[in-house]
């Protein structure tokens, strides 16, 4: 797991790099979670000499990974992903084939795209509830059995005292630091950029968590942007 | 059920309205979707009365009203709620008290407006994922079982095929009228505004349902928005 | 000049309100600055007892009320208008007929919220500019003679040492108040929800200086948000 | 003048290009709008080699460059710049020089920026006046003598018969069309990504431009996006 596809490129594609040194029939794993387009490069030139290879992030934290219940999302060939699916599954409970090379990229940025304006949208609206006195127990015990329901709301919900997976109940101790979802945030608007897709709450929720991180809670749990978007500063 | 906060309170504090007119021991049930300080407004004049009231909006829609299988956010003493509660599970599968008069419309608001963000991401993540070669199918079999997963994802995914539910099966034909939701979104600013509170996603989820209730497209469902994002007119 | 609609509409048409008390040849003006629908009110129950009525709300902050050099914008008769004129002239530099009654509002809320866009977007271009080692003086010397020219550029420069007006070489002593602008901002958006106007970019710029105010800063000049924007408490 | 960093990296840094092929005295300027990045790596290439190099993108239009009125953003060593400087003086009236490499590539982005989220403003804001009952000439003529003006409303106001030279008058034709402001805002955003700047505006402005491109809009004027505001479809 290398931090950017700048790195995999090198360490696999430089003089060198692990594409001159392995044997034939060797199957490349890689569970980096980098840009579509340079997971793509790398299958490419893996594929021109003959190597089979799959890009694989995972989600699930470093509860996920201690616990080997990640979720794998799986670009590559069919043959490679059957080859590779048991060895992944040692370390994850869920293992998935998104389709071709980068596709794994492409699940995992849509998901935590998906993810990032949840979170943010919860940041809102579970303010605006207690603004409004509106207690946060009723907003969820109402919203967590309707139509306002979503993941993150269920497990990372962003005040303490309701759900016992919340950072809110540890000081904003990740879990899932705000400095990688700003990350894959970013990852897709490059994936935006390049496919030409419009992505207006995207977008948003990535300079929301761009500001978040800039005011040093990169290392906080994502959930705390709640702080920045009442006013505060997260006390962690 | 009345349009808007005027409406509820011309009916029943105008001259000849409802509060000159019942007798005191009638308990008062309105289930007009309004902004939080009109139904506050009116309960105050009824409470000055002496009549109980409760504020309770529903969410579930046309389906929802057909099948009994409402759901009711319901705001007003706990002694009220108690009287009223039997009445209003004739036409609802969940009954829920939020707390003292206005709380329904808070709790309808802040629900909606996450519904309303969670599917201009949606509408956003399924295009970008298609744009870069990763089929909606594959995208929903993992995000639904991922951190991604929404009840809007599970219930009304606006692409095709996929969730039988889905206004994107039937040419976008409500279910949950974009005008409707821009309703909901713009009740939940106007609380915000009140509550001085600061909601970027809720407030640009609100600015996009607008552009695109203006295109002429308030009548079908919500979940058309992906259309707009994706730069076509939806064909209803 | 009053803080909100609610204060007019009282201080104008209650019981032994301004209405009742004065005579009827009386020009009244009204400087606050208030949403459209209020002083549309306001002037229809001043006509309807035969009496003339402006809504004239200024810009020009502190500075200008001292100076005399204010904007007037001004909403009512044309024939009001000329009565008027001369009386707003001692106290302003500009005194413009911005239509019938409430026009002077709307063409606050308008203005204003040009500005406000402006200055978001000049705290996000010369942080940017800065973090890709470009100097903010060259930048102002490239964009103040090209396309991306502003007044705010030009007046309210949120760095210090290159705009002498700057409230940044003040340590963001005000000038023009961040709490005023988001009132404006505000004022904008109700003006856009009642006319069903589709406002994006107002409505971020909104949300963004309620996240500012609610941080401590109302206080501060509105140029101060670009500390938000690069992750810091403005230093006062 | 080639479209994209990728096509200046070939055309100067691959085997048989610009960089081996030319003399050791030979200064070398490049015209092209590119990602700030890309400018600056062929620079550092040109500079291993000792050549001189300047990134020179222009601002103006099809018009700036017909009256040789364009003007210059150039980034480079001040020597390069001063030997330079007459040659593109023959093609522009402004020749200004940002800093060492790839400064010419900030600073357009950043102005572009600016007048991006200028006219977005504009267009939102100019919709909610007539919505409201303001005359745009009315608010043109408030507006640009006061805090809200802009160049961008002076010179491209997306409201027809006020301004001579907007694209308002002439069915849209460009100007600057809004796939070249789409490709510039997208530079922007790609700066910002690189100096983990947040800039919510800017990318929203951004995301905006990329509905309305996708929409089939690009080849019209960038004016004409408030036709996307307002919910209808630009007639070209």
């Amino acid at each position: 797991m290398l931090p950017a596809g700048k790195h995999v490129r090198e360490v696999y594609t430089d003089a060198g790099g692990v594409l001159e040194s392995v044997g034939g029939k060797t199957l490349l794993i890689d569970c980096s979670t980098i840009d579509v387009d340079s997971a793509r490069a790398v299958a490419n030139a893996a594929s021109e000499k003959g190597l089979q290879m799959l890009d694989a992030p995972v989600s699930g934290g470093v509860a996920g990974a201690e616990n080997a219940a990640l979720t794998f999302m799986v670009g590559g060939d069919a043959e490679a992903f059957d080859c590779g699916k048991a060895i992944l599954e040692c370390m994850g409970k869920a293992v998935i084939h998104a389709g071709p090379a980068g596709n794994g990229q492409v699940a995992k940025a849509c998901n935590n795209m998906l993810l990032g304006i949840s979170m943010a949208g919860l940041a809102e609206a579970f303010t605006l509830a207690e603004r409004q006195g509106l207690d946060p127990q009723t907003l969820f015990d109402i919203s967590s059995k309707a139509s306002g329901m979503s993941w993150a709301m269920l497990n990372h919900l962003p005040v303490p005292d309701i759900v016992e997976t919340s950072a809110a109940n540890r000081n904003w101790k990740p879990g899932f630091a705000a400095g990688m979802m700003l990350k894959d945030l970013r990852l897709a608007q490059d994936a935006a950029a390049k496919g030409e897709v419009s992505t207006p709450m995207g977008a948003l929720a990535c300079a929301l968590y761009q500001m978040f991180v800039n005011g040093g809670n990169g290392d906080l749990d994502y959930s705390a942007i709640i702080k920045m978007v009442q006013g505060e500063k997260p006390e962690a």
